[in-house]
């Protein structure tokens, strides 16, 4: 990875088309540079100005005294090029280019474009944008960004793809006093892009939290790798936009960015340990749970409230959110009834009634925090004539102290009477809603990143194969390529297969009916036979397909009916033979499939297979980059065809390690032969030993290859 | 349904338990009454005052000079039989008891308040509660109850099952300056319960949107036939906590409630046209967009904004909500082309560009109304240096009287900077949000509520049976009973569902092989031949069953066979006899079953059957009360056996209209005889034309009689 330290902690930073104007926005950035505190050089470009808001101008960045490691770059398109040129020549480390008119205006900006990352990769300088509204860091402290002002200190590094968004939540934090350490405006990405950005916040140490707003991923071989290893770090939260059919085309229009789909970001992020929010506001719930609250143990939650209804919702959140109710004590319950009313509900969620005053409050929730299965806790008070809003707030500011392990919530439910005590809480860094809803969803996401951070570090991943299994596969390919196909025969399919250890029903292309019967004679009866002809797609409709051959005669009649059916009804289409293959036993029928993600590469489909593959769509999804044993297993366990594998209704549970290791080395086929365009194993069969794939469908695309 | 016109729009009220000290519940009701400007009498009861607030006192309702029309009761739970006794005799019309202490503290309390009840019953008067907050109208006006003070005056209905819930949400409304109509605390609903206040406020001229928190509903059949009637008047938005298991225990442990199954519920609600809220804050948001904006035509909306990020989330959501971005027309779109900068999106979503002012979003938004396929509007602003967010404000208020008929939102994506437009725009009945996402639900819950609300109108009633059928079924079930069974054999179900006209496999129960082969010889081969024996239930198990039974020599021997090895191995088990029964060609298999949910009464399951059931899951239900011919087209297009009765992969369709009737069917039979407890029709095989079942099992239980 590339260093980016000196990026957000410049020592001098040159703003080339500085401006002394109110209102432009090379008057906007020196405004911001002078106001955010930054202690190191500055240095306005401009041609015919002696001075900028009190700091010394200078004509070009090449008369800078010194290599500055900043440059932001606020001039006409038409002039980029040749300021980013004198850039490089000039020793320049880092540009930040805020000009507008590159690949989002059409073919002459991309042009554009394309020779700033030539120049950029000429002098070994390093792009944030173009086209964006700058970077800012308030630890450093530095503002290089057009935006009017900046947002409170704090410790949410934001990313954004559009600018517009990032001016929105800068407004908006303002109001609600959310601090951040870092906001980057990322425009085009011509070079650096949001994989840089992520690394560097999380080796940032004043950043605890990132949230990123994207529209696409630029390298996602390179996310998957290198996002992966951030999360293990810091929690990730990214709000991916483009994800309807409408919205992607949106996305294309705005900045020229390629929507991938849907179902790829999905798992590209479950992997990398990336939460997604689905919304704007989930985004910001849990920035503000992460930021202020530690991660709790697991998902057992206390509740405890001042009334039954909030009580109920809360409950309800608790189950859809996959969280559980924590289980006290005996202790813990008998602590309770000995000190709360009579009348008081002394299991979870613990209700400590209408009239109860803070100190009630005090004693639920020292027993409940003090209680081993409580892992984090949420506090309900809805007011009523004698509620201590603001007393109960204190005291759990004070709690959160004494259990500092132990993340804690609460939800003020009501208006008027109740803000002071909740904004007492905020200023604490006890996240307060109206609703108990979103606190749930929150403290869930935290479990939920918990839970695939574990994963990760005990990630293992899957086998490398022989250098001897790809020569096996290049040689069938060469065979394909030479016969002008991009689509494999059956016996072509099952030498790469097996070449990569993937169970195949033995299959051979013979060529007289007495080789059929040696054939058939050696892998035993029953078998099938099938016309080969590159030609013949519907081989049953010519007649081309002979099931359950019992015996050589059968086998040798089957033979000369093939021919002579698909001669009659196809004359002249090429013949390559006769494919024989072993008829296997019943068993649970599955799909393992490969399909190519343009941002994510091969991606990975296992599921209940057979006819009904896309009635059902009983289908879970992994991309192959990075693919580890765990997720293999995951993935299996997500779909109902686990439920047949595990044994259904009686029936002798099916080999699933066998299939973990068949998807195994279905993805690394996948990935070592990007030219592999798509790959179909249905049905695979699943027996209590083994699992074999009957048919088998490769078909290879040069496109592909890079 | 009883008239509540008098409850809410009463000539005189008494508070019995009146108080002249302040912090006592009686005092708090009395102040309420002085301060909503009550017009009518207000008679306070109080032994030992004058007088209470300037109201003269009586020492007891039976001195009070007049017939009075609602007694609120705030006396210890104690003395609340005697009162409510005197209220009766002194000719009271309703009551609103105040008081706690009843079925929610246990078997006395339960006790008190069946006597309550009965009272109630006695003197024809209704009650409201016990252990209520008590009501309120804003518009009437008047406040009894014990709340703070009272919400701002509105259009929205609020019916609590929760006091608590409604103390809160009466002290957030000020704070957000939402108004409300009514305000109804349930407490116990002893005796009127949501289904007349919904109804109440169906017929209130100052209601258009009803609220409702509910944790269980009291009378599920009573609920399908009147709130079905209600949300054709006027939304009707409930929010139904205790949905979790946790969460069901939590409601019996709060207020005694039986919480129904969460799947009966959801039934329940959208066959009755009710929006069901996700969580308090959808329950809230579509409150808001129902008071402020007309019910959109449809599900086109038409999105502007002046920042690409922002408009990409929101049409994300459009997708992820079920609507559908307007299709603008040519004229439109040249109009925009012609009016806006040619850097802007003339498509939908419409980019007016970052440096739009107002007049920008006037010459779009007027373009966009006017169109045709544009049913409602919204509008994203996110700040920028040129933004006017006040002056934008004002042209939406314009337009929105403008295009009355069509539903405008707006979303002001920043902070302090568009607080004074967004105050401005939803003073004017403009619902705006900080981002875009609540917006689209709030549109998409309005669509979805005018679908189901037409539905409603169009609905068509399944068809009553006969008397006939009746008879038959009475008869067989005589049968059963006299026979000490609850389980139906094989030749029971089928006369019990050939009375109903349910088609079933022709079965008979024969005595001798030579009765077996007349049957099998009338109904045609092949045939089936089963063990007809209540103590036998896994009949293969005992070589109770022949399939595949091809002539008269056939099942001669298949019935000897049966004979022999059943007397073998079940030596004294009672033997009816055998059942015959016609083998059916292969088609689609379905199931059709029946439960009998404890609050809605029969609910109806359809999906693909056979014997993965359990494992595909693929099942809808209806509740059979009520049920339209509508319904049960809908709840099979929603199934994926849908997908596969449409014809699959080019084979044939199925009779669609023949599972409709028999469903309806199996719908009118639970109906009518509310002692089937279970019923399964599994498979049901669905042909080209017609249905038939093969395997009916029916469960009756004398528990379920009324």
């Amino acid at each position: 990875m590339s260093d980016l330290k000196l990026l957000f902690s410049p020592r001098s930073i040159a703003v080339i088309g500085a401006s002394k104007k109110e209102g432009k926005i090379g008057h906007s950035i020196m405004a911001n540079l002078r106001e955010s505190g930054f202690t190191g050089q500055v240095y306005p470009i401009n041609l015919k100005e002696k001075e900028i808001l009190g700091f010394k101008c200078y004509p070009s960045i090449k008369e800078v005294p010194e290599a500055v490691d900043v440059a932001v770059i606020a001039v006409p398109a038409e002039l980029s090029v040749n300021v980013a040129q004198e850039c490089g020549e000039a020793g320049v480390k880092f540009l930040v280019v805020i000009t507008a008119g590159f690949k989002e205006v059409g073919e002459e900006g991309l042009k554009r474009e394309q020779e700033l990352v030539r120049i950029c990769k000429k002098y070994n300088m390093r792009m944030v944008g173009p086209n964006v509204v700058g970077i800012l860091d308030t630890h450093t402290p530095f503002n290089a960004s057009f935006t009017p002002g900046a947002p409170p200190q704090g410790k949410i590094a934001f990313i954004s793809q559009s600018g517009a968004m990032l001016l929105a939540i800068l407004d908006w934090s303002r109001s609600v006093n959310l601090g951040f350490s870092r906001m980057i405006s990322m425009g085009n990405k011509a070079d650096l892009n949001e994989v840089d950005f992520i690394w560097a916040a999380s080796e940032d140490p004043q950043t605890s939290v990132i949230l990123c707003y994207l529209e696409d991923v630029t390298d996602g071989e390179r996310f998957l790798e290198v996002v992966r290893e951030a999360s293990k770090r810091k929690p990730i939260i990214i709000l991916k936009a483009g994800t309807s059919q409408a919205g992607a085309r949106a996305a294309s229009s705005h900045t020229g960015a390629l929507a991938g789909s849907n179902i790829a970001y999905d798992t590209a992020f479950r992997q990398c340990g990336v939460l997604r929010a689905e919304n704007m506001a989930d985004l910001f719930d849990l920035a503000i749970a992460f930021v202020n609250q530690p991660i709790p143990k697991g998902k057992n939650i206390a509740i405890i409230t001042n009334s039954g209804g909030p009580g109920i919702i809360a409950t309800d959140s608790v189950e859809r959110e996959n969280l559980e109710m924590a289980k006290f004590s005996k202790e813990t319950t008998s602590t309770l009834r000995d000190h709360l009313p009579p009348e008081a509900s002394v299991y979870n969620p613990v209700d400590v009634l209408g009239d109860a005053p803070a100190d009630r409050y005090r004693t639920a929730l020292e027993a409940v925090l003090a209680d081993e299965s409580t892992q984090s806790a949420l506090v309900l008070l809805s007011p009523t004539a004698v509620t201590e809003p603001v007393k109960t707030a204190e005291l759990l500011v004070e709690m959160r102290q004494k259990y500092a392990e132990k993340p804690l919530f609460a939800s003020y439910m009501g208006g008027e009477t109740l803000v002071e005590g909740s904004t007492l809480l905020t200023q604490h860094g006890i996240p307060t809603y109206t609703f108990p809803e979103p606190a749930l969803k929150a403290i869930s996401g935290m479990v939920k990143y918990s839970k695939m951070r574990k994963a990760l570090h005990e990630a293992k991943a899957i086998e490398s194969l022989t250098e001897a299994s790809r020569q096996e596969v290049k040689a069938t390919f060469y065979d394909v390529l030479r016969d002008k196909r991009l689509v494999l025969l059956g016996n072509e399919t099952t030498r790469v297969a097996e070449a990569y250890g993937i169970p195949v029903a033995p299959i051979y292309l013979v060529n007289s009916p007495e080789e059929a019967v040696e054939r058939a004679e050696a892998m035993g009866y029953p078998v099938v036979l099938k016309i080969a002809s590159p030609k013949i797609i519907h081989k049953t409709d010519v007649g081309g397909v002979k099931v359950g051959l019992e015996s050589a005669q059968e086998v040798r009649n089957a033979y000369l009916e093939i021919m002579e059916s698909v001669n009659r009804l196809m004359p002249g289409a090429p013949i390559y033979g006769i494919e024989v293959q072993k008829m296997m036993p019943k068993g649970n029928e599955l799909i393992i499939g490969m399909t190519r993600d343009l941002q994510f590469g091969p991606l990975i489909a296992f599921g209940m297979g057979g006819i009904y593959v896309n009635l059902l769509k009983d289908v879970s999804f992994r991309l192959a980059k990075g693919l580890t044993v765990q997720d293999i297993e995951q993935m299996i366990t997500e779909t109902k065809a686990y439920t047949l594998l595990r044994g259904y209704r009686g029936s002798t549970p099916s080999d699933i390690p066998s299939i973990v290791k068949t998807i195994a080395r279905v993805a690394q086929l996948s990935l070592d032969f990007p030219e592999i365009a798509e790959m179909d194993l249905n049905p695979v069969i699943a027996y209590p030993d083994g699992a074999v794939a009957l048919d088998v469908k490769i078909t290879i695309s040069y496109d592909k290859l890079k």
